[in-house]
């Protein structure tokens, strides 16, 4: 992977932990440092790692010892100009590292964020894997939505579900919200038993190969009417213009414009309290942001959610959430569960 | 909860996750900042916590929006010198509190990581709450040991159980380590199948309230006869040495000198490659660190792992960990499973 280094720095030390498995594939980040230079880009973990460093990484593998502090970056550094990650390093980080080394140190800011937006095909492969499992585990946990299950059991057998079948993790805390509880946007799984005629918002992702998944779905118990139904129509609706509208050159803010302009139009538009979606990749919470602040313009290779949603509070909300990626022409669906209005 | 401010400052702006949860009870400290005075604790947090956190914070809670900037804090700080930890507090982060406040940013480390260290009975109960969930799953899985079994689905099956029966999830990666992978301190499990006539280490916990549990067994699956036998006997009397002899006033050092001493008799030294243990509370490795460089000694409330392992490269390995208060007289065990050796 290569990133662009500004003109004040000759090299960058990257110890955001998605930063360096971006930059190495080392599976093990949270124990290691890449200094990366274009031409010389080294990875530094210590001898835990002996086997595992040099076989997994992409760029040459150091062993050092941590315990002896950032000695070790001393011949590799010395008179460069090096950029830190300023959103990142602890304080006292950088203090040590001013101390033990004679490079002149330079706050940065998203210089490996940025280009992760762009995923790679292979990248891509692993998100539609980890978003094909989803689809599956949402087929096996639908027949087991039945009036008098706990959301918190549900949550649990859809991970477990999910795990067994491959997944590294759960991509997060999954969300199962029913009934009145469907009003919390982050309505994380609880001891709540199911009733019938209520709906239910589950919104829950797979963990392959380091890459994440994210989707929403909401479904009703038997029969549901009123307003709920009519909400989750209103929801379905700017989605779905959101997704038709989606492709390279439109801007970010535009998109979650589109999608809010049909939920406005059906009078929820201060019920619509999120932002349209977000990049997905290494974190589940990733750039592109897509909201109506951003200054981001949508191009081929990012894989972004789209996630309308509308919350009406003591009484219950829907949101349908669709993780898709940019190409070309417009955009291709990573998820593929049935968004439709469907019954359990 | 009460820290104490060294006299360079009047405050101490708490970001550390686990430090605003111990100092506030609030159990969503991601998205929140404790401003520590003595008289006039403050939790920070934003509007998706309006009920919640003041339902559950300690100290008085203000709503405040993030989005807005550090604004929020110019009316509590103005004028102030505060205390920033220096060891977690991102450097842009800094930069921003200069930006927007008029109070003087001084670095501090550990104002709260040292009084974590003396668990109150409270915090006591929850761990031992969590270590006997960990003993029931243990007493659980022991007969799913047998041959042909995965180290993966043994972790999938004992994390599901403790889960399933209350766990708000593990503690860690759970290690299942069989056969030649004990050689691994941090042999988190794979997709290895159980031999007969090997070792298997389990090294798991729970968490309850916020709080871990971390137990290591090492059990024998079928006969297990020659030099693993003997390493687990020496093991075994290590860390029956170090609980014998911890109590209040003995150096941490000294404790990992008396496990390690019975080892190195043995001829073991060179593999027991690690410290004798670490303390356990809101996170699962925190201090007192027990090693033969710590400054610390043994303090009633303390809640401590004893470990000691020896570890033959290719071959395999043993490990023992027990969980323990220090109490005014001694020790008083929180893991209860059967410690000796163990044929599944
Ligand atoms: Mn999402
Ligand atoms: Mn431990």
């Amino acid at each position: 992977m290569k990133i662009t280094l500004p003109s004040n720095v000759d090299a960058l030390l990257v110890k955001r932990p998605e930063n360096v498995r971006y930059l190495s594939g080392f599976t093990a980040p949270e124990d290691a440092w890449v200094l990366y230079r274009p031409e010389a880009p080294v990875l530094f973990t210590d001898a835990r790692y002996g086997e595992q460093a040099p076989a997994e990484s992409r760029v040459p593998v150091e062993i050092v010892n941590p315990r002896e502090g950032y000695g070790f970056l001393e011949p590799h550094v010395a008179g460069l100009r090096v950029g830190y990650e300023a959103r990142h390093l602890p304080c006292a980080e950088l203090e040590r590292l001013r101390a033990v080394t004679s490079a002149e140190w330079a706050a940065t800011e998203n210089l490996v964020e940025r280009p992760r937006r762009l995923k790679t095909p292979d990248e891509i492969a692993r998100i539609r894997a980890a978003a094909a499992l989803a689809d599956r585990g949402l087929a096996w946990l639908l027949p087991r939505i039945r009036p008098g299950v706990r959301e918190r059991d549900l949550a649990l057998d859809l991970e477990f579900w999910l795990r067994r079948e491959g997944a590294e993790g759960a991509a997060f805390d999954f969300i199962v919200a029913s009934g009145p509880r469907g009003a919390l946007p982050h309505g994380v799984a609880s001891d709540r038993a199911i009733e019938a005629g209520e709906l239910v918002t589950l919104d829950f992702g797979a963990v392959v190969g380091g890459y994440h998944s994210d989707m929403t779905r909401t479904v009703a118990v038997g029969e549901v009417t009123g307003e709920m139904r009519r909400v989750f129509d209103v929801v379905l609706e700017a989605l779905e213009a959101a997704l038709e509208a989606a492709r390279p050159g439109v801007a970010a803010r535009e998109l979650d414009a589109v999608a809010r302009r049909v939920i406005e139009a059906a009078g929820y538009g201060p019920q619509f309290v999120h932002s349209l979606g977000h990049g997905v990749g290494l974190e589940i919470h990733e750039a592109p942001f897509l909201n109506a602040r951003s200054e981001e313009v949508l191009e081929p290779g990012m894989v972004v959610t789209l996630e309308p949603g509308v919350y009406l509070p003591g009484r219950g909300g829907v949101r349908i959430e669709e993780l898709a990626v940019v190409t070309e022409n417009g955009l291709e669906l990573l998820s593929h569960s049935p968004r439709g209005w469907t019954e359990v």
